[in-house]
């Protein structure tokens, strides 16, 4: 079949808008109409050839929803018309690691999915005689694609696919981290470090799971009020304390430490931060944003030894197919907002733009809708 | 009242023994008789000068065993005839860190502690008008003692002083972070760096809980012999896999990673490797060990992202009086060994040769009995 898809065709090139053929479902495949997508960081950054692991040609976008519109042999657990999400990271319930219960990093198909290929190591995308590589296991940035059925989540037909599309990332990152990779308990102190859109759900994750404080810290005052809506209690400004008094400033206001805190930057000067305001005997460190390639972290090992905590989350250390369709009921009943994060919607034309807004810091999330 | 006791009068001169004055307790202490103590490598890491914190004159030893001769006022946790070991790491189950129940580095008497005095803000030593400053809350170089109450763990009375002194430190430090800090499952893999004393009670102590394989790491093969009779299932010397290929050992002989590692060699560089030696998903690495002074660990937060978990662990992560007097029945039930870690007994005035023999390689553990 034929599908309108943006191609990422060379690093920092705009994407090329084109009609690629698509080869429906093989075995233990599905056929998904995308409805919506969100344009996230990740896929600017493999854009920009910051990903060791790009590769060009591809159809970028893995945070989308849709409609499984084909099956191939042996699929049982969705079905045709099935509203579903994409999983860049499956859930197959059968290898080492599902069976471990310890995480969510499913590797049934890790290995062909970070060389651009479904499971039986080819390619579904084709634009002539040229293969365009998957990416991520989703090519959200087509209007249709094909995934593994261990890779879509099947969610309620009521929920709007152009808000719960960001479930497919960000805002499961933010608010798994919290519920799911450090098990926040009712009563904690929580600091945030970086309010952008990662933030903001964890925010609300520490919100929903009956935090006390809610610390953020981010160096632009204008991140405060949307954080304050969404469950900020106090806020700390680098810039007002002075960075070096950042850690402090946190003991001080939480009488001791976080017991949770999470970096939402990327930066492995806040991620030092972040572990050392937590608190002596117990405070956790989540590592949620991805550093620049070849930057470390740091700290002295007596940190460790007094009893913090140092860790990282990836999909919000979530269940792909057990845990996004709770995230889907958690909007539906009002637990958790997505609204005010959708701040762009615009057609598969123009998607280009949103990247043009992320680097400006215009948006939180522009999502595509086809 | 008098007591003997060695005097560590300045950093890096030889212990002097002399016949101190021995204030007696005050409310909420207790006397104790020191029937034995080990000489650990924390005594002479202040001996040396090393620590920042240490203090001069003062006596050493903190890994000791004892019978209570006095108590102060209001003490109603022991009395008098009751065999106790000293807790440089109290448990007054009262204070904001006892009370979290997820640390037992209680906070109760730090300040004080780590100033070399009691509770109250004063010495108990004397030696004619100077102060001679109390270490680690224990002072066990003496052959009497004041401690505080809360940091006393009773035992019972059928157990060897000159064997159980050392679960006042080395045993439970090993022991207890495999089961209270890392809580090993069974069948786990376990990767443990450095086969010291350290080294060897966290082998056994994975050995106890039912650990499958329990890989030792150590650039010396004498130590090989030891740590197979306390458990360890294979060997790995950095100096004949290369050290830059000891990581891949690792995640070759255990089919992707250790479940649990331990650092129990003090060496930045190797609590790297421990870490990164880690299952991807779920693997978790617990410094034992003590850095120099300035070192600091450094990895990629990559490591983290994908499920790696870095703590630390001190003394075991045990409840001094909880935990304690559990592993002294372990000793008795033959659950644990400790009699072949015990390779040196002294008498008092030659403590100074547990030192050197130390220094030279020479001794596990020096125990001098009074």
């Amino acid at each position: 079949m034929k599908t309108r898809a943006a191609i990422a065709v060379a690093p920092n090139a705009p994407l090329e808008i084109h009609e690629v053929d698509l080869d429906g479902p093989k075995a233990g495949e599905v056929l998904v109409e995308v409805m919506a997508t969100g344009v996230c960081h990740t896929d600017a950054y493999t854009l920009e050839g910051k990903d060791s692991e790009g590769i060009f040609p591809s159809i970028l976008g893995h945070e989308g929803a849709g409609i499984v519109r084909d099956v191939g042999p042996g699929v049982t657990s969705v079905k045709v018309g099935d509203h579903v999400i994409p999983l860049y990271t499956p859930e197959c319930r059968q290898c080492k690691s599902c069976l471990s219960q310890k995480t969510n990093l499913c590797t049934a198909i890790r290995g062909t999915q970070g060389k651009g290929l479904m499971p039986d190591g080819t390619s579904r995308f084709r634009l002539g005689n040229d293969t365009i590589y998957h990416y991520m296991g989703c090519s959200t940035f087509s209007n249709f694609t094909v995934m593994p059925e261990i890779a879509v989540a099947k969610v309620r037909e009521d929920a709007p696919f152009d808000k719960i599309c960001y479930i497919g990332c960000g805002v499961t990152t933010g608010v798994g981290a919290v519920i799911w990779t450090a098990g926040v308990e009712p009563g904690s102190n929580v600091v945030v470090f970086g309010l952008g859109g990662i933030g903001l759900n964890v925010i609300q994750g520490a919100k929903l799971v009956g935090a006390d404080k809610i610390i953020g810290v981010d160096i632009n005052p204008a991140k405060r009020a949307m954080a304050e809506a969404f469950g900020m209690t106090h806020f700390i400004n680098p810039r007002e304390v002075g960075n070096d008094k950042v850690v402090q400033a946190i003991l001080d206001a939480t009488d001791g430490g976080a017991d949770y805190s999470f970096d939402c930057t990327g930066n492995t000067d806040v991620m030092r931060q972040a572990l050392e305001c937590c608190h002596r005997g117990w405070g956790e460190s989540v590592i949620i944003g991805v550093a620049e390639a070849g930057r470390e972290i740091s700290t002295r090992p007596f940190q460790l030894v007094t009893g913090r905590v140092w860790k990282g989350s990836a999909f919000g250390g979530a269940r792909g197919r057990t845990d996004v369709p709770k995230i889907v009921d958690w909007y539906m009943d009002g637990k958790i907002s997505i609204d005010p994060l959708i701040t762009h919607m615009l057609k598969l034309d123009d998607i280009n733009s949103a990247f043009d807004l992320m680097h400006k810091g215009e948006s939180i999330r522009s999502v595509v809708v086809y």
